[in-house]
């Protein structure tokens, strides 16, 4: 069984699917200031879906003392960044969606699962689901992605 | 003229009603350890129009070396934050949407203007515009929020 | 097992809540003529999950011969209107974001499953899939409502 | 003054502009069977702004007996499909978010505008408002489009 290779169309084996997804999550995060200032974690690849985690700190919170909107907007957005990139290609996001059902607070282990619902040519549609370490969703998310055609790898690097 | 006063729903003179949103702002923001970290400054504010500013700084960037889309949703989502609560009663966020029409880079200065579409009972619903310095949109954001009973000065305050 | 009564906050049992789900439907689809007029049928009701089906006329289609985006938007708003109503209280649509994932056809027979992602108080957040009869995701569509306080079935009804 | 011809990228007075776009959603809107179900009207024309207009009818209504959310969105849809092909370019639909700060009712006449935000190679964002005749704002809409290499006219037509 073999998918699509991301650079070149070529067939990729599965595990070499995942290694490659691995690779430019790894490369996106080394480069991505904002993420590591936030402490996500990536805890969970492939190449359709990305785990990522954040604990809340006292620096995250907003005027009325809970997690700013934003803070847990961003775990959200680096999630869907990393799994629309998992296929090789550069993904832009376009529209992000987001809704908090439950506030977030200081400590809170935030984990945001991002899922691919459906991908075709140019456009890739995902569902991010953000839970703390109870299990109680504080935020679900709705991402649309551009895949340009620029290869996050090219021949040599 | 008079307005509705945010405590009470006795009557307040527009020069009162303008006092009482920046008391309310000054307040927010001084517990708003993210906005604070993101260097966001309060640059417009009255009772249904909001301003907020920031500069991307190299540690708002993402894996794309642009500003990350969580740090210009922050500065969007602040200003809602702080044009939604003007009128007195605790709001809380419920739904956002942004698009990103355009990459911000670092050293752009982000101002986002948060103005009321409408409102009525529990609900009110915002309009965000995200623009950098040469007036490029980076960011179209749209907010509803949810108003509690629970003014942000009681009595003795 | 029983769940709380929607009109008084009283234990019903699971039963008893699905039968009332049902009641609650049947009444609101009786009322509604704009999904009549769409073919709009009720396939599966649960107090948390509700799917409605319909099949695309030629007299749904826009100017480029596939199916307007409004009507199957309106299959999703149903569905959501009637599964965020079987608790019992009516439930008015505040916001609802839809992204198209692939074209619908005329003669395709979509359905539309609406699940309840959570709800709390006054605010209820709900996830609608639309697939076609391959079972190719043609829309995905995120709705929040607001719970009145209002029962749909007084004493005496 | 000259603008970007849509065909061909040769440039083109503004008021061939215009006239390509009075061309292009006279044609979109003689085969849209949906719309012109719904009554829709457009009451305005030019390269960034469509205005239509429509009458809520009783088939119209929903099990609450006011205008069925669909029917709303479908309005505001349609002038988003209309403003943004008026460059020439097919252009779909990818993403859209509506909120519903106040209902329409029976015998209502709703006018939707939409106006470009802004647009960049192959995206563009909209935002439209729904008023009623009374200018009370019953829907805000945001759209996202993705515009296709295909022309609207070919040589020969």
């Amino acid at each position: 069984m073999t998918a699509p290779g991301p650079a070149t169309g070529e067939m990729m084996t599965p595990a070499a699917a995942m290694e490659h997804a691995k690779r430019v999550v790894a490369r996106m995060l080394g480069k991505d200031a904002f993420s590591r200032w936030l402490g996500i974690e990536v805890v969970e690849i492939s190449p359709s879906r990305v785990a990522c985690a954040m604990t809340v700190r006292a620096d995250m919170l907003n005027g009325f003392g809970v997690c700013h909107g934003g803070a847990t907007f961003s775990l959200a957005d680096s999630a869907l960044a990393f799994v629309s990139n998992t296929h090789g290609r550069v993904a832009m996001s376009i529209d992000n969606q987001i809704s908090y059902p439950a506030p977030a607070r200081e400590g809170d282990r935030l984990t945001a699962v991002a899922q691919e619902d459906s991908q075709s040519g140019r456009l890739a549609f995902y569902r991010v689901e953000v839970k703390n370490q109870d299990g109680v969703l504080v935020a679900v998310f709705k991402g649309t992605v551009y895949k340009t055609k620029t290869d996050h790898f090219k021949a040599g690097e």
